[in-house]
């Protein structure tokens, strides 16, 4: 009897299985909000004149079905789903890695975290004048600058640490926020005791929740009378640990004072619950609201396109269903995230698309809409959007790729080419079995091995590991 | 940054802490269910003259979510719901182990499954004169037997094999079905390609789907005139392995021939999905329909005690949220499983009970209304619930205790103890983290070694492992 452990699940039945890679994996919650959605269909769309502001706004460790849009079942995110609905909303949406720093590389960058050092780190931790973006580096915001952006990170950085790397030295304007992986919410300590909270590259203090000190920075930010369209990316660190709400300042003092003792861990192992996480999503989905509100009432929505998304997929509170694995995983519960693009007046209203795509997709996409052009030196590995969102051109096929230490995974049309953290590889056919537990690797050697060649031609040209 | 895995969830902000055990292990899709449900309060309830009939309906590796009323985001279960909105539904109901055959030994003997040495097995495999229900040993049916009950068991025993074991030796005064873990729903071969299906100890054959046989036979059961009352056992396998709903002949011939071939496993690992996973628990809901039909089209219902519920938590497609882990672990995805009682005119319709209850729990309670008692020798593990049911009385508090081979748990109150399969020790409170994340065990040591000291005397009295 040669049973196995198991958990979690996609209903295609319910939808058909036309489009059940994408429909399918989307629960009752988000039902309603699917009622709504059509599918995004690519056509000609008129292109305003005046070049889009960017307003980017990343959750962190938030999972796929975090959103009541993507299927929460108590989670209640109105702000966020109102965002969906006033544009696209996708639902084979992909982070870059499975953890926070590479996915920033890959935002940053345009390419596959494993073209530097520093986006080796799963995620980046060392202090070092190696593990950064290199200040001769071109980015997002230094090539949105050469065309004459405004550009502004807020909240979490996490591609390098002082004195070597900044974001204001790779094209932002301004910083305020962290430079590590996290921080306490109100004391803004690190996991390792330390103060992490900066205005630039000057130390600041802020006691505030978080989220919503961010949040105040973003609406003064967007209220700025201005002549230039802006880039602002707004790194929120909700809801990854510490398990904090906005009335958890005395859980806050308690675990920085255990912190600092060197008594405890800032990844709360022995806190948080899923009534605190609610409280954390919906206070970012809050937050969230209110930077949205600034855009409206300085008139600028019609002019900015916003991207909402994740960094990667859930970690232990997070609900993923009907995915499995999650954060530090490439099943999909690790690397399918919320992503939501909203562009109103240009792009149509309630959309839904079902179109694999990945965070250097958006990079490609803001520089092109920009009026920029990659870096002929730094080529995007990412493909940019603009063809199938505003020229009526399919998108085309083409692998998604995910490298770390100990996993590998290669997308190609609906087939998952899988190796796990034990060394053995899995396919997985995603548009009958999302839930990836049907393994075709015996049933399919071709598929596998094609797939497998796919994932090695990518990867031949990367940095090792250590 | 010690970072680390994780990915599942209690939304008890949502219904507040009072009831949070019970209540807000429940997602939105059983908002519906909950909304029309009463709490179940003990008070002195008239009790029928006649004794009642009791069918116990258990479904296999039915995982704590796989209903709509225990918030199944898309499988749809109204006979089932129905079902719950006619009597009590109970949110802290727990099978005896986290695999099939040991809640079994603990369901027929209503013993801890660490009395026999067949209930250690996990799940029973071996085919010798050793593992089994004895056939002097007393048990559920044997006991109502003795009281004039009528008995039959139709579908899964793994209690034991021929030629030592049977339940027709132990009680039963009929049995169709299988003698394993799990046959292939139409060829009826077990995991080692053997044909298993018997009429008491004789081989019979039907090519049926195993859902549907099972479910005529019932049928016919109840509509037998009789003069005394009975008790049916009725397991079914679904949605156990292999992954074939009532439509899939021919993955279960293509199957049944790679598992006679040794060229594949029963236990489907390349096969399966959830659409698949779905149409067998819709296919099991309707099945239950129609056996409740039969009870209500006889006259029957209101002298039927009908308990619903799951051998262990969910396999590799079932949905156990707000829960973490599954079948084989001790996790609450691997222990709690959905449980209905229904008896209508006796007991109230739409309860929710959130009181704490096992297995070995009915055996007790089903031996009590039938004005049997328990053999001298063989003292329940269980306890009755008929004073709570019945008579006005609370339930008294007493540990719930499960053990495996690398598993340990004890629940006290809303305390938790669990030793996970690599030797760690947990502690978590249910009543705000029925996710099982924020672990106490360093924080709540006194609690640690009271919960377990209370496991290790329980665990002292019962048979060693191999």
């Amino acid at each position: 009897m040669s049973e196995r452990t198991g958990s979690r699940v996609s209903r295609r039945t319910l939808i058909g299985g036309a489009v059940a890679t994408g429909a399918a994996a989307t629960g009752v919650a988000a039902a309603a909000t699917m009622e709504q959605e059509q599918p995004f269909e690519t056509a000609q769309r008129p292109v305003p004149e005046r070049r889009p502001n960017f307003l980017i706004v990343l959750g962190d460790d938030l999972g796929w079905g975090d959103l009541s849009s993507y299927g929460a079942p108590t989670i209640r995110t109105p702000h966020l789903d109102r965002l969906a609905a006033s544009g696209v909303r996708f639902t084979n949406g992909y982070s870059a890695s499975s953890v926070c720093s590479p996915t920033r590389f890959g935002l940053y960058t345009g390419r596959y975290p494993g073209r530097l050092h520093g986006g080796l780190g799963e995620p980046l931790a060392e202090k070092n004048d190696v593990d950064g973006i290199p200040t001769d580096h071109p980015t997002l915001a230094s090539l949105l600058k050469g065309v004459g952006y405004e550009t502004a990170m807020l909240g979490k950085w996490h591609c390098g640490f002082l004195p070597s790397f900044s974001p204001t030295r790779v094209g932002w304007d301004e910083f305020f926020g962290n430079f590590g992986g996290a921080v306490d919410y109100f004391s803004k300590i690190d996991t390792s005791g330390i103060h992490d909270l900066y205005e630039g590259e000057v130390e600041a203090e802020d006691l505030r929740y978080y989220t919503h000190a961010l949040t105040e920075r973003a609406v003064e930010y967007i209220a700025r009378p201005r002549e230039h369209p802006w880039l602002l990316n707004l790194n929120f660190t909700t809801p990854h640990w510490p398990w904090e709400g906005p009335q958890d300042r005395a859980v806050s003092e308690d675990l920085t004072r255990r912190v600092v003792n060197g008594d405890g861990l800032l990844a709360h192992f022995d806190g948080g619950s899923l009534g605190v996480y609610r409280s954390m999503v919906e206070d970012l989905d809050r937050s969230v609201g209110r930077v949205l509100a600034a855009l409206d009432h300085g008139g600028q929505i019609h002019d900015t396109v916003v991207l909402f998304a994740s960094d990667n997929g859930g970690e232990r509170f997070s609900y993923v269903w009907p995915f499995t694995g999650g954060k530090y995983t490439l099943n999909e519960g690790g690397i399918r995230v919320p992503t939501i693009l909203s562009w109103p007046g240009t792009l149509p209203r309630g959309r839904v698309s079902h179109e694999p795509v990945i965070t250097m997709d958006w990079t490609a996409t803001i520089v092109e809409l920009a009026g920029a052009r990659p870096d002929e030196e730094h080529p995007f590995d990412g493909t940019s959007l603009v063809p199938y969102l505003l020229r009526g051109q399919a998108l085309p096929e083409r692998p998604l790729f995910w490298r770390m230490h100990d996993w590998r995974a290669l997308r190609a049309g609906t087939l998952k080419y899988l190796q796990t953290d034990d060394g053995s590889d899995h396919l997985y056919d995603l548009s009958a079995d999302q839930h990836e537990q049907a393994d075709l690797v015996d049933l399919r050697p071709d598929d596998l091995d094609r797939l497998r060649a796919a994932w090695e031609k990518i990867a031949g040209d990367q940095l090792p590991y250590d």
